[in-house]
């Protein structure tokens, strides 16, 4: 009987380093050959799997060649939103098995966030159920910092990064003029406010840019909203407001949907122009006062020019850990971050595991102690918190184009 | 009568190196103490200039601070988008020569585009009317590349790097999925398409994304756009088309324009989406397939992390010319780019003069022979003269913060 292989998939949305966790699993594996076989890859996650979809890392990126996951953005191995069935007695968990079995499976890391968590949750019951001693274990990722029972996710670090250095230069654009103005940033988040929250790392002095920060915690409410501009720009010619795109009023309907009634194509199909816009068209309206509006959109989740050495090194050190705690017998776990913070206030993070079945399926939001009592702002608690998850820059390569040089599989 | 000082503005657009080119200005004239008094600078430019809205360089930005420059976007002693009239009858002018004879000013340099150098030819005209012996030099500014007697542009070289490593980026982020998707990336340029043509410099092999672009230079055609997407999503399951915010129909009519009839908001007020959103909708409507669009929106002007080593020196280059120019008794003139390239093609540029009242109001879109004949590409003698002004990474200092550390008048 050869030695077991190592299976490794990744599931959502991409992110900065979901990468480097892929490096930190497969080259772990690598280290480890006298326990660990082939290592394979899924492709499009485990609905690719399902269609027999997968590469082997020694055929795919031999030797150096790996490293270029630690700068590429993305899913290497692509991606995919599938959820298994909730009835274990679903005959897709025999076919899987039966797979695992054909590849001579012993381990699985999945990288991803709840939903991913929801599979690993699913796939190692069903491995007690049928005594199976596949191990499973969960790698947590997400820009939106959702998952509970982590100090934060791999992928947020560089997405705050992101946000906070854009917003900081958008403030410098903002200021080139001296007419008043207002810009209105929509930053991804639709139930959990994180990334928005790390719009605040841009500013340089207390008062300064962006002025007001709306979480899709607090209930949003229009006419407040105004009056608080209208007070800002008394202080600020050219005001800066960060919004999650998923704001909403005390009804629970998003401010993105107000003007879906209006916002149909020619072809009669609603066109929601998101949140940024309609705050935009109701600041000039009704202040009359120039706005725009800025949504971050995807960069915020596959730039690459603001990876975070933290981020990028804590998803590697995740990755890696994960691969030992399988081969140490462990399964139905997820790989969980714990902050230490030294006497002399520095930061330093630890891996640890948690169980796979407490983390799916729930969210984590930003807690009310670290949003402003106006709802309007963060506070130095969360600044605390979100600061160490962003330093260090990181050097990424050039190719011969002078462009980033990233690995794919095309 | 003490030596006549130096005063610089900047009008305009910001860019990512526009104070790159106020750094060489300022740092050559500094170079020149017996010959140049103080080094001022015109807040808001000529507009801030008439109210006295002045700063002197030496304490604003002493010694070493002055470096910050380099590395910052945006324009630091703020913009204005002011015409000057028409008829140098006008009493503004008096008023304007005035001004520079209470603060003894010798020397008038402005970092702009077009309307810029109009500023710059009409008080270079008015001052020969008056025997003013006040030199005026224009630096020219622009990311849209589309100032004519120059090869190119500070400011482009950095927009084309960011186009092109963003669509890149956004190139990954969408072979995530393997389900059929196309993205409509919008990239500013309402007349000339320089810019969307950079994203040709995104492709890593023949036949890559971005698969069509679309410039302002050719009338552009819903349906045969239709017809080319759906033929591309035959040969690529993920679709990225670049499109510049001016393109429009035979007619002239923009396509942002097309939906303004439908688009308005609860006030009334047209509710231009622009042109990557109607496309956006137009191919998920018509194709049935998923789509979305990208804004790239400020940041291909402003932003720090994707700055050219190439366009930032050349910037302080063409400074630092101007400033010498005018020292040699030049007037009513542009520094304007030449291209050398050396038998083994490597790049070298050139700084010279041209005359200012040739290039103002003047636009230099891209020319037909470096459009593909279907009028959906670029060719390679395009890639060919785009491609070393996009080289040379630049390292911008961080801040205690860790994050870009950037200078500011307030």
């Amino acid at each position: 009987m050869p030695v077991k292989n190592l299976i490794v998939g990744q599931s959502g949305g991409p992110t900065a380093v979901i990468n480097s966790s892929l490096y930190g699993v497969v080259s772990e594996a690598l280290r480890h050959p006298e326990e660990i076989g082939h290592v394979y890859g899924m492709i499009n996650g485990i609905e690719g799997f399902l269609q027999d979809s997968i590469l082997d890392f020694q055929e795919a990126l031999p030797g150096d060649s790996l490293d270029g996951l630690l700068y590429t953005p993305g899913a290497y191995l692509g991606s995919c939103r599938y959820k298994l069935p909730e009835s274990l007695d679903d005959p897709i968990y025999p076919k899987l098995f039966e797979k695992f079995q054909e590849k001579n499976i012993g381990y699985f890391q999945y990288i991803g966030g709840n939903d991913s968590m929801d599979t690993v949750s699913k796939l190692s019951r069903y491995a007690e159920r049928i005594h199976s001693d596949i191990r499973f274990i969960g790698q947590p990722k997400t820009i939106d910092n959702d998952l509970i029972q982590t100090d934060h996710t791999p992928g947020f670090g560089s997405a705050a990064r992101y946000v906070a250095s854009t917003v900081r230069e958008i403030v410098l654009d903002a200021n080139v003029y001296e007419k008043p103005s207002v810009t209105i940033i929509e930053i991804m988040g639709r139930h959990a406010g994180w990334l928005t929250a790390a719009s605040a790392l841009a500013r340089k002095y207390v008062g300064d840019n962006p002025m007001l920060i709306y979480l899709p915690e607090v209930d949003f409410d229009v006419e407040d909203f105004l009056t608080k501009v209208q007070h800002c720009l008394g202080k600020n010619c050219n005001v800066i407001v960060c919004v999650s795109e998923g704001i909403h009023d005390k009804d629970g309907t998003f401010v993105c949907e107000y003007d879906s009634s209006v916002g149909t194509d020619s072809f009669g199909h609603k066109m929601l122009a998101g949140c940024g816009k309609y705050l935009e068209n109701l600041v000039r309206s009704r202040l009359g006062v120039k706005a725009r509006s800025v949504e971050f959109n995807v960069s915020q989740r596959c730039s690459a020019s603001m990876l975070s050495a933290t981020d990028q090194q804590e998803a590697c050190a995740a990755g890696v850990f994960g691969v030992q705690a399988a081969l140490k017998g462990e399964t139905g776990k997820m790989v969980a971050f714990i902050r230490q913070v030294s006497l002399d206030d520095s930061y330093h993070m630890k891996c640890d595991l948690v169980d796979v079945n407490e983390v799916c399926n729930q969210e984590k939001t930003v807690p009310t102690e670290w949003i402003s009592k106006d709802g309007t702002d963060v506070t130095e608690a969360f600044l605390r918190y979100a600061r160490p998850l962003i330093q260090g820059k990181v050097e990424v390569p050039s190719g011969s184009d002078g462009l980033p040089a990233f690995v794919s599989r095309k």
